[in-house]
């Protein structure tokens, strides 16, 4: 297997990149191929303990940053680490790409040089979902790719979502829930009822484990194993939880020292409170695939240290390995009579 | 001032609501009519200290329950606490009508019997929405009334919204933001976009405090005074933010139960801890308004105690003394030159 990193994509390229490949050279052996510029990467490399024979680097002159706009980076950065790196993928000189980089770049590229799975109206941004009282997590599907979709969009994301915790999380017939704002069935937009329609006939027909509705307040409880929603939706639920550990843990600080036996209970908790904090980095689960494309690509978080480039890596193999990309297609064909049906009752 | 409160609505009831009115009306000189089956009314309002003639009650028979169909509920149950209730502000014999009871019910009470505002296409809910770092509160609108809206709706929601704040919690020229998937403009929906412009021009024209996009990592920071979005984001916002707080508080637990030190220091803490809970009671802030509406309708929390009803009926003054529905009226009207000029550019 060929493995793609894009060398300089993120706040922390290229070292914490070359880091945590430095770090998988010396656990599996495949090939990791960094796509950079090539002095630099090399500089970098020298300074980790790694593995020769599992490690390649190609040089790119070119790095799309963060401000540039997506579809001009892609068309005109051609000598880019991410445009080539996403070639090597395209021509089948590798076998995924992951990335740290500009999130809508690496999404807009996909869709471009990679290309969308035949079926695929709208290829999804697949994040981990931190549950933090269990300490798991959940599979969030849109988690921001497209602002707006339509029933059967859904429909995809939950049978995506579900081949992908099942082949790459290891989960077993992994459980389906539908973001809504109640649990009922009936209950939200138009869209969101016929997509209700849509996956509990997948479940009746081709045992996809739906359960229904699920509202904000049972979200961060972690009773589903994906959440399926539009991108919209999706980015508010990743970044408002987000935001809220931020809010609670600052609260946490203002109570905490804001007496003297107050301070000293704290100082008692400090290291609980440091394993509590470390309970919002889920970064073992890897980086957030974007589904629904021809080819694995996988986007990093953009402040990525080197565990999180490792545990990207490492979950990138069963995505490969395991062949998510064929079940997928296999899986969204079998749809068709389910989506077709619904076209004639209208 | 006549405020109608229903005495049946809500988990506690008719105690807490009793008790609310019983203490209200000793703070202030309005009459609190409330609504329900007489003897169990009376029997409650005997048990706690109250002023007399501050306070009616009117004998209904029936009680909305929370299973009820917020339609059937409102055209059948015309002797329920909620429909007589919401009648004798449509007659003018209230001024406003409080209600910890079958949200769907009220919504719809208040759209049918009451009756939208001329220029208003969808009343909304607007909830006080803790920014619980902060120890302060900003206004959601909509909360959870219309899963689809249109552009017009989301200007008129941060105009009635904006006036609320004004006039209710006392905030000077509150800050709008629109709850979007990015800070910059351009972002999301088509949707969300054309509000954006609105929003934009009734700044410029018409001196709203539009500050712009707003996304879900900075909510809960508090950075804004009214978040504005579908009903379907509010809903989501709202309730994925109490599940972050019980799933936190869930897990600080596991760890300040982890080892004896821990608990040692977890003990010293616990005033504080108890604080910090309260931290999320935001029940001061008053209930819910349903904005666009012809007369004031506020719907409190179902599980609402007596300190909730007392705030809710509290802020209910202001609403009804500053005539904020006389005030959204009048700057709704003058939002139509900017709307027409849109529609004449499609």
């Amino acid at each position: 297997m060929r493995i793609i990193l894009d060398g300089m994509g993120g706040d922390n390229a290229p070292g914490e990149i070359v880091k945590g490949a430095a770090i998988v050279s010396k656990l599996v052996n495949h090939e990791i191929c960094i796509v950079g510029d090539e002095e630099q990467i090399k500089r970098a490399l020298s300074e980790y303990d790694h593995e020769p024979k599992n490690i390649s680097v190609l040089h790119a002159s070119e790095v799309v940053t963060s401000e540039d706009k997506p579809v001009k980076a892609i068309r005109h950065k051609k000598d880019s680490s991410l445009v080539k790196g996403l070639m090597l993928v395209k021509r089948g000189e590798g076998d995924m790409l992951l990335s740290a980089g500009n999130s809508g770049a690496i999404m807009t590229g996909a869709l471009l040089l990679i290309g969308r799975i035949g079926r695929i109206e709208r290829p999804a941004l697949g994040a981990p979902y931190p549950y933090v009282s269990k300490r798991t997590v959940g599979l969030l599907i849109d988690a921001g790719a497209n602002p707006e979709v339509r029933p059967s969009c859904l429909l995809h994301f939950g049978v995506m979502g579900s081949l992908y915790a099942e082949k790459v999380f290891g989960f077993t017939k992994p459980s389906v829930g539908l973001a809504n704002m109640g649990t009922e069935p009936g209950k939200g937009s138009s869209t969101l009822k016929e997509a209700y329609t849509l996956l509990e006939m997948a479940k009746e027909q081709k045992g996809l484990g739906f359960v229904g509705n699920i509202e904000g307040r049972d979200i961060p409880l972690g009773i589903v194993d994906i959440i399926v929603c539009d991108g919209m939706t999706g980015n508010m639920i990743l970044k408002l939880t987000e935001g809220m550990g931020i809010s609670v843990l600052d609260l946490m600080k203002q109570y905490f020292l804001s007496s003297a036996t107050a301070k000293i209970g704290a100082m008692l908790l400090k290291p609980k409170l440091k394993e509590m904090k470390s309970a919002f980095n889920y970064n073992e689960y890897g980086g957030a695939p974007i589904l629904g494309v021809k080819a694995p690509v996988v986007k990093i978080h953009g402040s990525s240290n080197y565990e999180a480039v490792v545990s990207g890596i490492m979950k990138a193999v069963p995505y490969v390995e395991e062949n998510v990309i064929g079940e997928i297609e296999n899986a969204v064909a079998g749809l068709d009579e389910i989506l077709e049906s619904r076209i004639e009752e209208e």
